[in-house]
């Protein structure tokens, strides 16, 4: 990728996506959905067939960085992977049940990952997606040992191919003959908080809850 | 699937699963998960490759019922595919950056869906699904007519391959050599909520919202 703030690479299967309304393929776009969420479903071919595997991520300008899991530990070499990336922001409840439908936000990474092997990039890797879940802990938590990077799977997949779908706003049918029925119809929105810390029963009595943790406590997940 | 109430199946994928730690592959925890998610992630091969789709869902004691979409319409018959159902209860936030994680509840199921043909089939699984996602709208909003019905493509993946992971509670390192650098160590919960229903702008005026819908404000989204 020699161009980072270009526009995403149009393949057949983002070209198909891309001729749809709610596409939305632009890089803005991409990082907007990577921002919003932290846990992504990492669709690999096992024996053949299909296994989707649920994994944090975070990322960089050219990569998504993904753990590994046992599922993903057996993708070969070159193996070709979709990386989903979802947010749900809630109903959409239409006059008609065939109007309903889901508000969210969703971003679709196709390609090759590889297995990061570099010291310098897994150290890299794990400090944007360990900031991207939990900010501030990389600073505040005991970093990796040689030992412990050494057993940290940790998957580079580059931010070359995607593709983003999103829908935001009422349902379709305010103007249908189905308007005429009177039925209410409208948005139930969802939002995601994080709550009190829960302290580890294993602390010793007076260990204060670090600020940069407390201060999430009430913040929506989605933004970050 | 002849017991209902059975184990569920054994293959070796989910046999790998049912060996760690983590794995509860009993009918009970993959309801449980089940019930406390609406959109799943459909894992496809298209061309040869993953495909990773978010979509609505809705179950019996037998099927999965799922939207099609662009992707799952491109489904070979007697594909295999992957649905996983995730939700993420909150992050783990440990003494050391390695031991960090997430607590989740997560449900892989694999099969050969097939497309519901039968109208009788097809109106019990949008029922379901509906009733599932959107509680009361299946009696409140106007039901598919022959031709809508015929215009929804509806997927029904039998429940009979699964595996079920689950994590909760605090960081495992508390009693670690690390529990003695001092650091505070716990849970960041996550919760999501249903917020008030935005009325469509298109509505007239004096719409009352239903009660069904007034009372899901401020529930759980993962207690249906």
């Amino acid at each position: 990728m020699t161009d980072v703030d270009g526009p995403l690479s149009a393949t057949p299967r983002t070209r198909l996506r891309r001729m749809k309304e709610k596409g939305r393929p632009d890089r803005a776009a991409l990082f907007h959905v990577l921002r919003a969420g932290f846990v992504c479903h990492l669709g690999v071919l096992v024996d053949g067939a299909p296994m989707v595997v649920p994994t944090v991520y975070g990322f960089d300008e050219r990569h998504l960085y993904l753990h590994g899991s046992v599922a993903s530990r057996s993708l070969r070499a070159d193996a070709e992977v979709c990386v989903t990336v979802t947010v749900v922001d809630g109903l959409v409840l239409a006059r008609s049940v065939f109007e309903h439908g889901i508000n969210y936000r969703s971003a679709m990474i196709y390609g090759r990952p590889r297995w990061v092997t570099d010291d310098d990039e897994k150290l890299h890797g794990l400090r944007v997606l360990t900031e991207h879940v939990a900010p501030g802990q990389w600073e505040y938590a005991r970093l990796p040992n040689r030992k412990e990077l050494a057993a940290t799977a940790l998957l580079a997949l580059p931010l070359t191919e995607a593709s983003v779908k999103t829908r935001s706003g009422p349902p379709d049918d305010g103007d249908s003959p189905d308007a005429a029925l009177g039925h209410w119809a409208g948005e139930l929105p969802l939002v995601a908080r994080w709550q009190e810390p829960v302290p580890d029963p294993a602390l010793p009595a007076p260990t204060p809850t670090p600020a940069h943790v407390a201060a999430r406590a009430g913040a929506r997940v989605d933004q970050t």
